[in-house]
């Protein structure tokens, strides 16, 4: 499925509850920082291995496939309501981190571009 | 282009720069709520008719664009580590949503379903 | 009571269950942020006004007392992990601000200082 | 110093500022979560042990004191701008989590208690 299409059928879902009223740019920037700290507090106490390990726990996977989605669809929503195609978004701003992060400074070392 | 697309992009990304060893599930957890937050923080001073606005604004919307490719990225990697198909997850999420806020009860009405 | 005091007393009660193990500056930076997304989502729906008149919903105002005071918690856990008197950075980030924000520039304007 | 004293100083900087029209509660959630994520950021790619290590970088803990003190504001500003009592909230959180994890049960276990 194309990534216009889910757009779609989240603003039909809007639509129908009357939700425009709240999903404004600001509220739904809110809503998407909420759902992402849902995932801080799954792994806030694991260990980077046991974060991994994860993966073998079905209880938790499930919740965490939510979560995922929750980020996604307000992601996304945000995006439409503001007239963004995030595809080419994502797309230029991988070029642009070729450029900020070149394979010879940027290998095996996370350090923020601006920092370096 | 396929999200499956864009997650082998990043992978490549990733890999090259031998970043496989930052990006545990656990610290990619941390990185995708700090970019949410930084749209949050593009917002938090404005009103909300303001943050509609914003779209007039050439200046915030580069900016606006490039986080919510910061978000997209972050979180389709770790879909990605974790074995998460994205699409999936968001059309059982919506599926899921339908039952939770069905029109009747959820028109006009933003409350948490749990909270209702 | 004293903010030294109130430190002690969660070094304690940390140290009662051997939670140290699990309170490294990098896993209490996930916990503040997770309960200071905790308010966030109380107020993501509201509109301004709203969010001032909660004070008068009795029940939202005990659920925020305990996000507010989460937050708290884990803010001065971090700070004394890394052996930072909280008070004194507090006063010396007052005076810097004072320098950033000069009242004829900030008046009416909450512009951040290097956006102006 | 006493927390009174300093809301009381952080009241008189707004106010001098004519900032209480962008101080709503909403508002202040929204700062507030923005400054945990920059706390957030700079731990984000760190092992658990550089994570404690930051202590001996100069730099990065100038960079840390005023982040924490960022949080601190807004949230004595939050709780201020709803009446709450941090001290007393606070002591009451600790009164509460004594109850919710009891030595016996969490003991080596930071598991959240309604998942035990």
């Amino acid at each position: 499925m194309k990534l216009s299409k889910i757009q779609k059928k989240l603003a039909d879902f809007a639509k129908k509850r009357n939700w425009d009223q709240f999903h404004s740019p600001k509220n739904l920037s809110m809503a998407l920082a909420a759902e992402a700290a849902e995932l801080l507090e799954i792994f806030q106490w694991l260990t980077d291995d046991q974060s991994k390990e994860i993966i073998n726990n079905e209880k938790e996977m499930v919740l965490i496939k939510q979560e995922i989605a929750d980020v996604f669809i307000y992601l996304t929503r945000l995006a439409d309501k503001l007239g963004i195609d995030i595809e080419k978004a994502v797309l230029e701003k991988i070029a642009l981190n070729e450029k900020k992060y070149p394979v010879k400074l940027a290998k095996d070392n996370a350090t923020k571009y601006n920092k370096r």
